[in-house]
């Protein structure tokens, strides 16, 4: 039926089409950035500079083996890595307590309401919470407070952690890794790195380790689960990918960024009658919303809304000419934004208080006042369409079919439907599992993450996909690697046939894509629910299973802190750009191979992509062979 | 009677003379490493590397005016500036937490308990918590776990900031600095400062302020009021500083680091008739414990305990060849202690999860099995006298007397002693104030922070003080500011004479020395407690007073912290070291200018330190100009 996967090369001759536009104006882009930026210094890069205190900055040579207090490039190292995790790991927590917070102004009658009802009645059964004759809004207010309480209640763990297998579990509580209230791990590890603290690798590892489970294992759990109660648990749904996706006939609004409580009320307020007859009488045909980043997996997975892109194509979203507000909340937005969207007609609305950027318009958003500020931001963005200028707008024609949508819940209802009901019990990961056991599917890889110009923008996500799905191997993708996915096609359920031969017939008999989208990148707690599950119903321990996690494209911080928590649960964890802790063989040691014997599981770095899929293939079928399977 | 300050010289000249022993063991030291760091990288100094994500590291040159998300100087020096901000606002605050969970394990008859029932009694009547027909114990119990939520409560902002003037309290409500949950300010400002959150200048010095905030006005004023009710509120007390405090012929134990809860153990098992005859049968003729950095000003506050010196004086220690052991708890410990120990026979005992380091003894330490912990510690220490070396054995003969401990409660009560209780109301600060608008006294000067190798050690502090004191400024100390003059000499009452007429009347009349030691770097709390009473006395704003903060040789991030809730609490500062802010115009003059609009004060940066002095000087005399004094 003519499907074709689109290519890279296909990606980036739409970016060089927009870049000329970009150069006709004058405009900057992160390609011209990287080329000022580089050579990196290689300090940094291996993470002995330290910028701790003001004695220095101090960096490690062999000439100069330790920094004025004494810390040596282990030291450094272990500091730095840890703080790299803090940053990561405060910053999906804050995401997810906004979600609480918002959560706490769900109203009947107001913006925000409970849209699954039995998902908050089992979380509160999970944490011990009376449900009975209790008023829906009542449950959500309290187990938002206690979900807030999970960021600071002076004792005790986490109360997701009680979701994991008894012996992931007990391994935690060896390792002294559970955490403790989110934001104290998160204290804890800048207090630990502190001039004159800790720089003794393995307690900075550790306490990297703790502060990831505070990320994966609270607030991105938190994030997750409360978004689902208040958006509705993603089911699938189809949808489209690529900057195809925008309309040269319509008021374009990109939603860009993380937190559905803004692109939410985003889309809502889009298809409000009035906004439309306003777009309508200022010439354009519609309003039309796609997302960027994991604002866009939010939307995409609930709504089907389009997705623009992923991370490193958000300038290309303003290239097009065709963008009248670019709407953001919080991380992963360029701050080249601003200059380039007054290159355009675009108008770069920032919303979030932590998120703040010069040459942008800050339109407050608070779940408070969100439908007025919601409404503001839309009526601004319709506005703008008799700015566009035409001469400047090119729209890639280039987009393809995806479904979308697999949560826990989701996967675990697809997979009833290939059950026998006669015999099987429902409800469960079995047939998943005895797909495994049978070798029909060999395993299955997590793959996540961000673009980074290290590595040839989409390429490692989307080779390593074909290339895993050839071998039977199913994935599961959150972030910006399902986005690279879904515009390359492999979101299409024809995909199928690029697979082998097992996992094409499971593709048929259960209707679904071989790589499945779990959604944004604080939703790799399902996935660690999922493994959860999996170990649970298969009677293994989870570093047991034919299960890895690849990062090849990561960047940010938060990209170290998922490692560490998926690496902490049990899962080998492979990346495709090196962390920067190369300076210290004794940090490096620690990770991809002294934290094994804590948590069952290690990372791999490997920047050879074709390598990196053949290390998770071996890693793969050795946990196969360990299980005689 | 031939008192003499001791002069840099003289300290210069001890330490070369130690230092040569360090080269005939082999040993590394700080100037050592000062020289092989030296030039620092000039990116670093500046604040304009970014190290944020792993697309980097990035830094800001003409030619590549912007990293590759984009962002600008501004961006990447603001966030540099907060995040330093919240390692040491994080730091502190930990510190503090501390102290409550010590609080949370006090009991009759354990190692904890309650000295100054009286001050519990009155924060419980601040925090409205009923305190009628309470034991005690359950009162400290129930207040404890009050301070602990003080870090993660989900609504409302710190308790504390009601002690605050009223109009102080407006502009922090007024600029949004006041601080919600203290670990929440941190979490904040690292998700503020991930990749592609803000990077607006403003945005970024307000949450800067904010944590600040948090701190001073959270975690350390936590820290500083219940260690006052365990270990008892400082009340002025004699005791001697520098090395010459060690002594040839006992057991010398060292206590370096901040909390407390340690120090205060082992002064008391130092003390045990079982320990000294320990000792005894060693040979030794007692066991002698001396401080350095703020837990010496923490035990010499209290206990009047030696204080053998300051951050840059910590090598020194184990030089003299006479130290069994330096043991430590957190933060401003050289991981130089690790290999230097092993020079010598000292042990270097480290103690806590938060400061873990290589070649050191651990030695757990946790409030809960203080006894056993202190008492395994103690032990160790003693047992080590009889390696010691003697032919390495030198302690050089200089110290100088101290008369330390002056809390807010102990200024008050001395201010009480020069009133005249027929006409006048007592437990005010009224009697300063008179002295401040009669000129017999111009101002203040609240000096405190670290030692920096950037600053000749201690020649800045010392410097300043003398001349301030010269000027008929008093000055209140802290940290290692304060132990630079204890060391000198300044705080003998005898240095009354180095005053002006005005200041060496009062010291005269109130049995002071001139510079006023007020304790540890969390102490700078009861500097914010005594502006506020100031303030409230005299019916003047706190910025109105001829009252100015200075950190001339300041180094860690609790520094920064410092300044910013210094700053904004009204109060401007001046440092004798630059903030690495300087390759933001924008930062910069936010800081040193921008941020009055919302607090009324300022930084000023003066590396020459006689500009410095003049600077504050003159800052203090348009302060009483501008009041009419």
């Amino acid at each position: 039926m003519g499907f074709k996967l689109t290519t890279i090369e296909e990606f980036e001759s739409a970016t060089d089409r927009l870049l000329e536009t970009g150069k006709k104006v004058g405009a900057d882009s992160w390609q011209m950035r990287v080329k000022n930026q580089t050579p990196h210094c290689k300090f940094g890069e291996q993470g002995i500079c330290c910028r701790i205190c003001s004695m220095g900055p101090c960096r490690i040579t062999p000439k100069a083996p330790r920094g004025i207090c004494g810390c040596d490039a282990h030291g450094i190292v272990g500091r730095n890595f840890l703080r790299f995790t803090a940053g990561g790991a405060a910053t999906h927590s804050d995401h997810g307590r906004e979600i609480c917070h918002t959560l706490h102004c769900a109203s009947r009658d107001g913006s925000y309401h409970v849209k699954d009802a039995e998902k908050l009645i089992r979380i509160a059964g999970e944490w011990g919470v009376e449900t009975e004759g209790k008023d829906i809004y009542d449950l959500a207010h309290e187990m938002s407070e206690l979900a807030l309480m999970e960021y600071g209640k002076p004792f005790g763990i986490s109360r997701w952690l009680s979701r994991a297998p008894e012996h992931t579990r007990e391994l935690w509580k060896k390792a002294e890794i559970e955490p403790r209230a989110i934001d104290r791990e998160v204290s804890c590890a800048m207090h630990m790195t502190h001039m004159g603290c800790s720089s003794l690798p393995e307690a900075l590892v550790r306490q990297a380790l703790r502060a990831g489970m505070a990320d994966g294992w609270g607030g991105s759990m938190c994030g997750t689960e409360f978004s689902d109660v208040m958006f509705g648990t993603p089911m699938p749904v189809d949808t489209e990918a690529n900057l195809g996706v925008m309309k040269e006939d319509e008021v374009n609004i990109i939603v860009h960024g993380h937190d559905p409580s803004l692109s939410e009320m985003i889309c809502e307020y889009a298809g409000d009658p009035e906004m439309i007859a306003l777009a309508k009488s200022l010439g354009a045909k519609g309003i039309n919303v796609a997302g960027v980043c994991c604002t866009s997996n939010e939307v995409a997975m609930r709504r089907g809304v389009p997705m623009a892109g992923n991370f490193l194509q958000q300038e290309n979203v303003v290239l097009t000419g065709a963008c009248e507000a670019i709407v953001v909340d919080v991380q992963c937005i360029f701050p080249a934004l601003g200059p380039l969207s007054k290159c355009f007609h675009t108008k770069f609305i920032t919303t979030s208080p932590i998120a703040q950027m010069p040459d942008s318009d800050f339109i407050r958003f608070s779940a408070e006042s969100a439908a007025e500020n919601a409404k503001k931001i839309v009526r601004t963005a319709v506005e703008n369409y008799v700015n566009r200028k035409s001469d400047l707008v090119h729209i890639p024609q280039m987009k393809q079919k995806a479904t979308v949508g697999y949560s826990v819940e989701a996967i675990v209802k697809t997979l009833d439907g290939v059950t026998n009901s006669q015999v099987d019990v429902l409800g469960t990961t079995k047939p998943l599992i005895e797909c495994i056991t049978s070798g029909v599917i060999r395993g299955a890889v997590a793959m996540v993450g961000c673009n980074n110009p290290r590595v040839r923008p989409d390429s490692a996500h989307v080779g390593l996909m074909k290339k895993l799905i050839q071998n039977d191997i199913i994935l599961v993708l959150s972030g910006c690697s399902a986005q690279a996915a879904a515009k390359a096609g492999l979101m299409d359920k024809q995909a199928k046939d690029l697979c082998g031969a097992g996992l094409k017939r499971v593709c048929e008999l259960a209707d679904i894509p071989p790589v499945l989208h779990m959604g944004s990148c604080v939703d790799i707690s399902r996935m660690m629910v999922l493994a959860s599950e999996l170990a649970k119903d298969s009677g293994l321990n989870i570093s047991q299973l034919p299960l890895v996690g690849c990062a090849p494209e990561w960047m940010s911080e938060k990209a170290v802190s998922i490692g560490n928590y998926v690496v902490a649960t049990g899962i080998d964890t492979f990346l495709g750009v090196a962390p920067q802790v190369t300076g210290s063989s004794e940090v490096t040691g620690l990770l991809t191979e002294g934290i094994r014997d804590w948590v069952e599981a290690a990372y791999t770095v490997e920047t050879d992509i074709d390598k990196l899929c053949d290390a998770m293939i071996t890693r793969i079928e050795e946990k196969r062979a360990a299980l005689g399977i």
